[in-house]
């Protein structure tokens, strides 16, 4: 798998690639004027997840990093704790399939009966008991500087990706401090955090002193996943729903929505926030760096 | 249950209540200048939906018309073609859960073990046949008439709307011409789109001749529950991916996207659209009415 432990810190161990064959495909249509067209369009297609010979679910991606998907997604259902427990990862174009191999049977296959569809994008399924899991959650009270949110929120808009591509797609960042460390894209904006639990479980990062940037919003599932992933700061461009703000302040979550230029709204654990910035020198975010509208869910 | 046949024609049928009670909630936060201040933050809550006693899934909802949600989701899944299947629908505030009693058992309880979990926000999962199912449908071969497209997505915009009054939510709208007939929110896209298709359902309203509006991207899931729902016009102001470019070109799906302001792309059914409005009078869209950035996913 690429993106390991070897890769130089101090920029992006896997950053997106906009020209990747096969992430995105040109189609012909006509534009308001008529004018005949060809725009690139992301891809999305099916990829089943199995946990030894149990099959979990299907989701819709778009394609690149397969097995961080389906690891990253076991570990944030509570499946899977550690890369020891794996035997083998193993992808099969040909079957859009992974199967994960575990030691033992994990027993966790019997949860697959309750399953929760949730506010997510792409892959909205969260089996029952994880809400009941993710209250035990106790995450650290890290500080975070707000200069650090502004320098990210900066750089990752600037980052060549397959948003500004071909749009239709979300990005979720993980990040030590000012540094953008992981970005992954998907259509559904949960695969694009699965790939990078993926990413992290592989490497064995820990998530204590990290921050996680997503362009989604702040819903339920997206909250639980970076509770699981013992992230302590969520940070998004997007705005929040009120039960994951409750389980946010449950859980420790420091929760920052609506980023955008020099704005920000906190709404739990604002009293770990340092103010070490000059917001008053700061431009409103400009018009060329800014996400397209609703347009891009 | 509100917005039956009987009321006016030439208006909502269904509009957004922007102050209905336990929609949205105030909660307070701290801004970027460090000010104190509550906010209105949409309500995210889980709905569990049954089929006789068959336990289908459970979505995450803002909770508004639990009945035309879990009767337009059984509609849009095939697993219901009409009301007089229908022998009862109850909904149980307490426990979060809606019944859909049938005269028969459907069989389509079976279906449930092949689940995909897709690039839907919220509610997330089509089952697996689905995708078989859809290939058997042909779309009436329905002009479109490109000042309706403007006329629609000016009103719409307009339209007071939970989405205005709190963000982090998708709408969907049911059109004639450029008549908007039922709008619909929620925190998932497709819950919004089933509670139209449930709306539908109940009202016994035909699809041939109507458009269906959305805020979301037009990913295969949005694709084949219009398809289900019999209706040949999908407009977005988001944009594509391209499976469902590919899904809409096969059943005959007008496809409209990237819908802002004078412009769009048209990628599927392009030979239907009527060219009757003169789009170089037309204003780019102003930003008042732009709706945020990627941030509403």
């Amino acid at each position: 798998m690429p993106g390991g432990k070897d890769q130089p810190i101090g920029e992006f161990r896997i950053a997106p690639d906009p020209q990747a064959t096969g992430l995105t495909r040109q189609l012909t249509g006509s534009t308001h004027s008529g004018e005949t067209v060809s725009i690139a369009v992301i891809e999305e297609r099916p990829l089943t997840i199995f946990l030894n010979s149990t099959e979990i679910l299907t989701a819709m991606t778009i394609g690149d990093y397969p097995e961080f998907l389906a690891l990253g997604f076991l570990a944030n259902q509570g499946m899977l704790d550690d890369m020891r427990q794996v035997t083998g990862v193993d992808y099969d174009a040909e079957s859009d399939a992974v199967v994960v191999r575990t030691v033992d049977k994990t027993g966790h296959e019997e949860k697959l009966r309750k399953k929760t569809r949730t506010s997510g994008c792409a892959v909205g399924t969260v089996f029952g008991d994880l809400y009941e899991s993710v209250e035990s959650v106790k995450l650290p009270d890290t500080k975070l500087r707000v200069s650090w949110l502004y320098s990210l929120a900066a750089t990752i808009n600037r980052t060549p990706s397959l948003y500004l591509e071909a749009g239709a797609i979300h990005g979720t960042v993980l990040c030590h401090q000012d540094l953008p460390l992981v970005y992954m894209e998907d259509v559904g904006r949960h695969n694009a955090v699965d790939k990078v639990a993926g990413w992290m479980l592989v490497n064995e990062v820990n998530g204590s002193d990290k921050i996680l940037y997503t362009t989604g919003r702040l819903t339920t599932e997206m909250i639980i996943k970076t509770a699981m992933m013992g992230i302590p700061v969520l940070a998004s461009r997007s705005g929040f729903t009120a039960w994951g703000v409750d389980i946010a302040r449950k859980v420790g979550l420091t929760l920052i929505g609506r980023l955008r230029g020099r704005r920000f709204m906190c709404l739990a654990g604002g009293e770990r926030l340092i103010r070490d910035a000059d917001y008053r020198n700061m431009q409103d975010e400009d018009r060329r760096h800014r996400r397209k509208a609703a347009g891009d869910d």
